[in-house]
């Protein structure tokens, strides 16, 4: 037996809280281990509550077995080890090590010592269910010419970094018929606040709307629009920089270590020079977008606030997190307990491209946008990179790696403002694209279509991914809008695909998954290459 | 190679910040790894800062081996990759698997997104340098005969569950000398707040001492005489659970479900009964410890306030948290965000005797009760269960299990009231409990002589392991007295000890670590069978 396969500590994604009286619990093994069995008591009353139970195969990768199991706790706590079935061999696994010797007693074994709810991630009905539409504003619809730039790019001219096409949230107003049409039931809207660039990730003022989106009332038309259809909305918060037209940062520019900003920002010396890299920290190297200071707690005050304010002033469901992984995990904490106290339904979705456990244990955020998912569709479906078995297993590694509801709580995407089209990187390939679309919205997670996605947009990388939406119908695939209506229609239809638990399946030279709930149960199959 | 034995995971134990420009990077192979090179930069300008390292081996258990390094990080972040040489084979170890294709980019590689000292783990040097020693107040030195309980058992009976013996604050005040003489300079006190038993973890008013053991003019003289001779005092703070005979469970005894105390617990259902099992959580099942609902906003401000009361009342360093594990996070949470706020180099030290991974995350303790190194000791010095070799692969196990400074933040111990005296495990054995001493003070983590040990007293379990402290100087094993104070005395000197970093050494039926700090090297070696 592959003894060194085994990997099991309690909490993270191994040991978590699914109800006030229940705990999943999992282990990893390597592929030979043919049984699992978990032995668990109350450590307090062990001999007379000890029990067994056999484990499920959760899924598997090319290395691993993962297995799982949910543990009732009558007592809220629960002690446990495993007894592991090899070919040849039967270990007993406990947190000092393995051993050919039985368990006894619960000294060495592993704790989960308390189910305490308040420490679970647990996710809103409503993110569960959602279907999201992600809508960047400049370049979806223009519904109120008086507020444009001047020297816009025409609608239908490819994009530059710096041009402007004076898309508004009138536009997403008008709109909202098609969006409704459509079947989604969420906007994720790209910053919004005051700032100079077209995406408006330079924020000026977070208190603001950009006056070439609209105003306040034109944001609380629009989210009161959605929510009498059943929509709901979450702006992008970009809190981990500012724009470099800021009052905040001007006046650092201007009177240096005298400012009393100085401290907003992490500055190595002054003056301020962006040459040949800043000497303060900024996102990136990008000198127009200086970082802030979210452990000095003016700065964090100032973010909070306004984190309160959008959702008290104009009603918003909940927020998207620009670079999250870069600030303060403090910082998080304090801004789940105060959004989640003024509208304990809100969904915060972190932006993280890499493993994002550490963030997701309750205390943080609902979700990630799930760009470990994205790629493993890119590299399957659109550039045929891996086969169907290699998929699976990228996806058992996505599914194991996060507990349960965080799962849920992910925004899926096939594409965003950041990167290349789905479509553009299938090679306008419809069939793989559709493809791509149907895995998406029968896994979990809430999917997320980027704009004109599914009227069969196609654009390369930034800013080519950014161009204006078509609503020349004439223009638009009928045949993808058609498909993606469907798909929309069976997910929301169907909580199987949006609440479900998921068993992935290796079924020969196809990628297959079955989602159950409440009695119904479905089959997913998928091989791009056939 | 035996890939399926490599592992990691960015943040927890393998990805931890150092300081601000620095962060250790860990992973686990197995044993047949000769080498492990780990390649690195920064993501937003990767291509011109990659580099590479080769990391050093941090130890070794019966199935890996760990290695760590630590990174220099310019611009506070670093996203990575591994190289693995087997003994034939290399391999590329990125966060979506394992490849036998060199690292191109940085796509599929693991991120530590930025160092933001706020969230390390950081120990105040005093916990770095401290030798703790154990009182449990009723049994270790009568000062003030007017406090005294009534039936008073004689100070040389031994103890019973229900037994008075009459020691108190003053008594301690009385023994600083002996103390100072021994050497140590930190306290740790088990409850003294008042409550009708002898150990008081049944808490009735947790704002007043004991009157038994005092009043808080006792308390703040006696703080006020350890801090003039240089010594710490730590309580217990016994937020868990309160006592039966408390106001507030008293009141829901007798309201029911009207009293305003109702939802400080977690009661089944009304009346409340203990038999057979309480209806009402508690500790374990103990029904005179009903266990508190911290989750309650009232109950957690109730206790956060008791928290600071001390702190601020009495000048207290810190606290020793009961049961630990089986209150929330987010308690946790908040408990050392007020406590630090208003005594940054506060110690917080939870019990917990399990692994304790995710309260060592920087957000909530300083260190737990190192049970996991008294088990190793126990089963190597005294009871001879595993050898040299197994005992440094349980040592490297929790050398690896936590990272760096929660190893330096853990109290580790022999003994304690709720164990049987080490010197009775090793049946009276004065060489292997010297040896077994000795072994603590040379171990990361600070040591905790729990009263008498130094002087040779033995006992069972509870409550045998609680009996008077003998004074008489002709009953104190003066050998043993004396190797505690050269024990205390090389740690107090040598900061290689406290502060520096080990390395677990393989070296044939010894076990064997180094320890160094800032030029001073020590090489400590033991056999227990020789």
């Amino acid at each position: 037996m592959l003894i060194q396969a085994i990997h099991h500590l309690p909490k993270n994604n191994y040991a978590f809280i699914v109800n006030d009286k229940e705990v999943e619990i999992r282990i990893q093994t390597g592929p030979e281990v043919k049984k699992v069995e978990i032995i668990y008591g109350d450590k307090y009353d062990w001999d007379s509550t000890v029990s067994q139970l056999d484990m499920t195969v959760l899924g598997r990768d090319e290395l691993f077995t993962y297995w799982y199991c949910r543990l009732y706790c009558p007592a809220k706590r629960i002690t446990y080890g495993f007894k592991v079935y090899g070919p040849d061999q039967v270990i007993w696994v406990k947190e000092t090590g393995y051993t050919s010797e039985p368990i006894e007693g619960h000294r060495e074994l592993f704790d989960f010592p308390w189910v305490h709810v308040s420490d679970a991630l647990t996710i809103s009905d409503w993110v569960r269910d959602a279907v999201f539409y992600q809508i960047f504003p400049d370049r979806f619809a223009n519904g109120d010419t008086s507020n444009d730039p001047t020297n816009l790019t025409p609608w239908d001219s490819p994009p530059t970094p710096t041009s402007f096409y004076g898309g508004d949230l009138q536009g997403i107003i008008d709109k909202l018929d098609y969006l409704s049409e459509l079947g989604i039931n969420a906007i994720y809207l790209t910053p919004i606040f005051t700032a100079p660039s077209n995406h408006k990730y330079d924020t000026v003022d977070y208190k603001t709307i950009d006056p070439h989106f609209g105003d306040l009332s034109t944001l609380k038309k629009l989210v009161n629009a959605c929510h009498n259809r059943g929509i709901k909305v979450i702006l992008d918060a970009v809190f981990n920089h500012i724009g470099w037209y800021s009052p905040q940062f001007q006046d650092v520019l201007k009177h240096g270590n005298q400012s009393k900003f100085a401290d907003w920002f992490n500055i190595s010396d002054f003056p301020l020079r962006t040459h040949p890299n800043p000497n303060y920290e900024c996102f990136g190297f990008v000198a127009s977008m200086p970082k802030l200071n979210t452990t000095n707690p003016e700065v964090k005050e100032f973010l909070l606030d306004i984190a309160e304010y959008w959702i008290k002033e104009a009603n918003i469901d909940g927020w998207r997190l620009d670079v999250a992984n870069e600030i303060d995990h403090q910082f998080w904490r304090d801004f789940r307990r105060r959004v989640k106290a003024i509208k304990p339904d809100a969904y915060i979705v972190g932006e993280i491209m890499f493993f994002a456990g550490p963030w997701l244990q309750g205390d943080q955020f609902d979700g990630v946008m799930n760009y470990r998912l994205t790629e493993a569709l890119i590299d399957y479906v659109a550039e045929g990179k891996i086969d169907s078995k290699e998929f699976t297993h990228q996806l058992n590694k996505v599914l194991f790696y996060y507990q349960r509801s965080a799962m849920l709580g992910n925004l899926n995407l096939l594409d965003s403002h950041d990167t290349p089209r789905f479509l553009t990187r299938c090679k306008g390939n419809k069939k793989l694209f559709k493809l791509a679309a149907m895995l998406m919205f029968s896994l979990p997670g809430a999917p997320c279509i980027y704009y004109g996605d599914e009227i069969g947009m196609e654009g390369g990388h930034d800013p080519d991914c950014r161009r204006g939406m078509i609503w020349n119908k004439a223009k638009q695939d009928g045949e993808l809008l058609d498909w993606y209506r469907r798909l929309i229609a069976v997910r929301r239809n169907h909580p199987a695909f949006s609440r479900g638990d998921i068993e992935v399946l290796n079924l020969g030279n196809l990628a297959a998954w079955k989602r159950w709930w409440q009695g119904e149960e479905y089959l997913v199959l998928a091989n791009p290459s056939l």
